[in-house]
């Protein structure tokens, strides 16, 4: 399917050209290649890319892509390879091209509240030095220590703050990008609004590296919360759960940063199963709800949470809830919906999905997705949770002591309902290539013909990540 | 440079053939066209298109398209025609399509918190269905009761908020379109999170409908605000106002509404020369800022604004502030922010500008341009004002008893100093066709060669919007 070097001898000839253009340090081939660029955190397979390829410039990124590409030699990027859909994962017959050398936070504007930085830079690191120069770095993800701000930008990462500050994609006010020809194009703008022209960074977020290749990126920095208020409550429906959103929107407005809930399969999993995880309220609940709120002042904003909540118990829409008081209890709360990490463990082999359905929708799917998968998978585990405030379901599936896993029936099912609920099969993970086959679920023919005619007029010969997302 | 059908009678046969697709209503031609349609805001003459086509649904739209790109007639999209730049200005060889005939609010999801709105729905319109729901439309502009959503959306529309709302761009979810060839393309998405292939919505969002005709859209709702408060300030030089900025961003968090600074010659003009504006301060300061907060309750917001600006003035941050002390007061010093729309009057014959720079240059920008527009143009007026927050500086100049105008002289000096200090020609107004020439001080061609590809990938046979932008 893709083109490869005819002989051994051409191909070495094309490593002497990438070395001589980018120094031997940034081409290495053969038992060279770490283990680490041979796969992602999806389930698939090691693959070992002809070569991988770690410039330390953007001129470096983009002369490595034009020699590869003179050669009809597919490029794929890698960043901190934590993807869950294969989207960095280079085959035999190409490239990976490695961001890994061109790291560091380039600057910080404090007038403007902006950072500039290299796409290689993991994300705790750009965390890190935001909060060093009295910011905050909105995005955060369970992945934050070894993936890279270019590949949470190139995949649009979500996480648990999308609520109150957007995806990834809201965090870029300027970008610079390499083309699949090897044109460099710097577009690193400072400014929220610029509409000089169509807003070019928009094609390389969230195309998973098969339009441009991005090096560096203005992020837009926010202030450093003053305090974190949470509660942990138990509910008796959904429509509670409804009642309690617009009540978090309209009354802790701006300030509310999560509302994740939690079904009550997934709840005695994870408080019952998960070493060191215990409930903060008592009662069986229909579902649970974990609230947290960031303000300026807890002197101010902490007596505030705590009103709001309990004019909420009073009238009925929470029927049992648990306010952190300490920090200590914020994390313990978190540690409730952050025990799906444990899953591997307590679970055994199960598959995990990230899919979005309007809100409104969403128990109404719980409800026909997981019957479906009982009737046609007797014993099935099947634990619901996610980010519901921004139409977010994680959705973890296994049928115990099955070998080998029903794992047709069960994406069958799972997707099937998303088609039926008009959901995404993707919320914040991608596409890459083993979400591929599920794509039209969510997207219509004309959707994805657009898509493919924008791909092909930025890459007619398709070498750039071939066969991802589409 | 348009192709033309080549007699009266070959046209007569199109605007049968439209007619009886469309539906008569839909098709006006000759005199029957409103002088409305043939001009926006924009200072370019009147200019009658061959035909105003008012389809009443996105499937009529897809249609009056199909026919008029078959005959090799450009297609010029129309929504409240309030446009600056002359975006939506149909030549006589073109045909205007206006959204004017579908209008309306179809659905708001309380529990997704979204409104999905016609094209052709009036900003105010969209303002007032979603405060009758009980939510927020965070977009709002002074042509708000003309202007509408769908060129909101395809100008990328700012306004008074973006610092805590973002532009248009960030309040759309979903998105309805139809391409250059008439196909209709439906992204009716309501979820925050949807990373199911590339997010083609941002194609046609700031497009100027160069990419697509925006029929309808998914719209982000908020929560109303509990209250607003307000600040009016004199400080002793623009590095207070960084302070201030800084400080706003930290002691009032998100609920920061607006940042809009006034530099003095425009503070004098406005608070001397035009009628009912009064400053609410006293003294003469070296510049000007208006501080808003939107709080969800008045009992804690409110008290807590005015301790954070106290602080302020204690720290000598601040030297003379007015704290608004009711809705009135509110009203009256954004009063003096929008006493620019009365310079028709106060100025006489003027230009204005919108430009964009990142925020720590925004004075030494505001010094150098107007020295130079003094030692170019002896008595000339410059005033300074604008969304400093979002790095947004409006400019009014003229050269008071000169006539003509020195228009060449002024674009010069303004346009040729934000190249040299790295900002945009339009931060908000968009480019069309009045900004085209200076689009190059902005972006470089390799930018310009990528918008070129994009255009050419969607319509190759510029026939949609042609000449805008580009």
């Amino acid at each position: 399917m893709l083109p490869k070097p005819e002989t051994a001898e051409d191909f070495a000839g094309i490593v002497e050209e990438l070395r001589s253009a980018l120094g031997d340090a940034a081409v290495l081939v053969g038992d060279d290649i770490p283990a680490r660029n041979e796969r992602d955190w999806s389930p698939l397979p090691a693959s070992r890319p002809l070569a991988v390829l770690r410039p330390d410039s953007p001129e470096g990124v983009a002369a490595a892509v034009r020699i590869c590409v003179s050669h009809d030699i597919a490029v794929v990027p890698q960043g901190g390879l934590t993807g869950l859909c294969g989207g960095a994962r280079a085959d035999g017959a190409s490239v990976a091209l490695s961001l890994e050398r061109f790291v560091g936070v380039e600057e910080i504007d404090a007038a403007a509240g902006t950072m500039t930085v290299r796409a290689g830079t993991p994300l705790e690191t750009v965390q890190r030095a935001a909060e060093a120069a009295g910011f905050f770095c909105a995005l955060d993800l369970g992945a934050r220590g070894s993936c890279t701000i270019g590949g949470n930008l190139s995949t649009n990462a979500g996480g648990n703050r999308v609520i109150r500050y957007g995806m990834a994609r809201e965090m870029v006010l300027g970008l610079e990008a390499v083309l699949p020809d090897g044109t460099l194009v710097s577009s690193l703008n400072k400014m929220m609004k610029n509409n000089a022209g169509y807003d070019l960074k928009q094609l390389f977020v969230g195309s998973e590296g098969t339009l441009g290749i991005i090096t560096r990126a203005v992020l837009r920095l926010h202030p450093q919360p003053g305090c974190t208020m949470a509660a942990l409550c138990g509910l008796s429906s959904y429509d509670k759960v409804l009642e309690l959103l617009a009540a978090a929107r309209r009354g802790l407005g701006p300030i509310l940063s999560a509302f994740e809930v939690m079904w009550p399969d997934y709840w005695e999993v994870v408080t019952r199963q998960v070493p060191n995880v215990r409930s903060p309220i008592g009662g069986d609940h229909a579902v649970y709800v974990l609230v947290e709120a960031q303000g300026t002042d807890a002197t101010v904003d902490g007596p505030r949470f705590q009103d709001w909540l309990e004019q909420l118990a009073e009238a009925g829409t929470v029927a049992d809830a648990a306010v952190a008081q300490s920090l200590a209890d914020v994390k313990a709360f978190w540690g409730v919906r952050d025990a799906c990490a444990e899953f591997n463990q307590v679970l055994g082999r199960h598959q995990s999905f990230d899919i979005g359905l309007p809100i409104a929708e969403m128990n109404r799917y719980v409800e026909a997705c997981g019957a479906e998968l009982r009737a046609q998978l007797p014993g099935v585990v099947a634990l619901f949770y996610g980010h519901i405030g921004d139409g977010n379901l994680h959705i973890v599936a296994c049928q115990p002591g099955v070998e080998p896993q029903p794992k047709e029936t069960i994406d069958e099912v799972i997707y099937g309902c998303v088609r039926r609920f008009g959901g995404t099969v993707s919320a914040e993970h991608g596409i890459g290539t083993t979400k591929k086959r599920w794509l039209g679920y969510t997207r219509s023919p004309i959707e994805l013909a657009l898509m493919r005619t924008v791909k092909a007029a930025l890459d007619p010969r398709n070498l750039l990540n071939p066969g991802k997302v589409l």
